[in-house]
């Protein structure tokens, strides 16, 4: 029997799928193929990781949540493009993606890069939607927050900086920078957001931000394990990729049991990170060890 | 000696380019690759008309010349970034834009991928800060207005119908939605810009609209008739290619004469719109002529 944390995640993305299901509404005229493109990109699969973070941060701040959805949702419509873009031929060039061919693979690249720039528009027109939150100054700091955390001084600067590391040896200190801004902005915004949505004050803004900067890592930290120990059946995609390449990971860099370890010690110091919420917090001191034992 | 329109631009262009080269510093980290072809596909050229139509609308409604400047700054972000999405070899496959080698000629295709998608979130960015305007719903609307001129059902759109009408033929309605959509949709934005900065009441807002919906046309077409007739070194970009792709353009669906009675039809009913403003919008009801005229 799933556990009280695996059907919250369970729900959850099943509202951000039916969001997103609602959102792009498929369409018969000439311009079709992006429609459909973007569906194929965006619907049908992932844990939906970051929508939930949005979800159980609003929670803890009594957030509407419409609100918290449409944000989830903003989140995740960028998250879905940049593995869309990710996976383009002239960047990591990966043909599967969730077990299915990638976007390119299904449509073309064209299409595939055009779909990505739409996904991203969008989640800018459904934030700064009244929809989303009836205070436009609580919209215009949504949308501050998640062009800072997707942008270059975020997630797309993280993934420059993962094209550096392919033929550049970085060290710890660099791996962790370059995740902290290729994953971990994300996942920084997801946490934060319900923080926005509900104004909170400083101290609880600063424990989520510091439980997501936690999370974030070892999120990163689980997925170079998984690079290396996980079955391509499970994880969707091929493993080994980064080995392979003779990229610097957190594996690499500590081995796997020293990587596991540090995996863990996150995990643990996050959920503390969000001890003065109390027991509202529990599946989000859940998630934080489900990010570390998870197998895809 | 250049006339008062000609002055005009060449100040905002100056101005704009200023303001792109303050927001995109220059970095020595290992991701300055990025920064370095956000900088090169969004500084050094351009007629910069968006913005000059963002600055002239502004000043129909006395909006401080800074908030226009960043909003005017924004939407050209947008622009560049789709010029550097829609060279690419899966795209247009263009070597050569403003007579220099293209972003993914000059450093590679991964890297302009990632520096459109950075310069597109920048927009947003610039959007929502407080210091585009101090309303926060004023920053809102501006968002939202931008995504939808940007997105699926508008820019991005376009570009995907640009991509069917390689293998199907147009007639002249579906040409001109595609144009509307595919550079239509940004040139209407800026012109509204200046009447949701303003807070511009419904007619004039109305009277913005419907000269944007027309120079938005009459631009395309001009585009057009140099695809055809204009020389590659003026215009930067080799021409003849839309007649060698066997594509429909207005001047295929009208003949030259019929194209270039149509712009200058659309040029006049365009100024005429704005005749409600009197004097002040010379230069917008300029720009429309010279959007006709140009060679470039």
């Amino acid at each position: 029997m799933a556990s009280q944390l695996e059907q919250a995640m369970a729900r959850a993305a099943a509202s951000v799928e039916a969001a997103i299901d609602r959102l792009l509404i498929p369409t018969v005229r000439p311009e079709a193929p992006l429609w459909d493109a973007m569906r194929y990109g965006a619907l049908g699969g992932g844990k939906r990781l970051r929508p939930f973070l949005v979800l159980e941060s609003s929670g803890l701040f009594n957030v509407a949540p419409d609100h918290a959805l449409r944000t989830g949702m903003a989140v995740e419509l960028i998250h879905c493009y940049s593995l869309i873009h990710d996976d383009l031929p002239a960047m990591d060039n990966s043909d599967l993606r969730r077990g299915r061919p990638t976007v390119h693979r299904q449509f073309n690249e064209a299409v595939a890069v055009l779909a990505g720039d739409g996904l991203l528009t969008l989640a800018f027109e459904v934030l700064a939607d009244a929809a989303t939150h009836p205070d436009p100054s609580v919209r215009s700091a949504l949308v501050m927050a998640l062009a800072v955390a997707a942008g270059p001084s975020g997630m797309v600067g993280g993934q420059m900086l993962d094209l550096v590391a392919e033929t550049t040896s970085f060290d710890l200190v660099e791996t962790t920078r370059l995740q902290e801004a290729k994953t971990g902005a994300l996942i920084r915004f997801s946490a934060e957001a319900g923080a926005i949505l509900g104004g909170a004050g400083p101290e609880e803004r600063r424990a989520l931000e510091n439980y997501a900067r936690d999370i974030g890592l070892a999120f990163q930290i689980a997925d170079d394990i998984l690079d290396v120990e996980g079955s391509a059946d499970a994880v969707g995609k091929p493993v080994g990729v980064d080995a392979a390449a003779g990229k610097a990971t957190f594996v690499s860099l500590l081995g796997v049991e020293g990587a596991r370890a540090e995996a863990l010690r996150l995990a643990d110091r996050a959920a503390r990170h969000l001890d003065l919420f109390g027991t509202r917090a529990a599946n989000l001191q859940g998630v934080a060890h489900f990010i570390v034992h998870r197998n895809a």
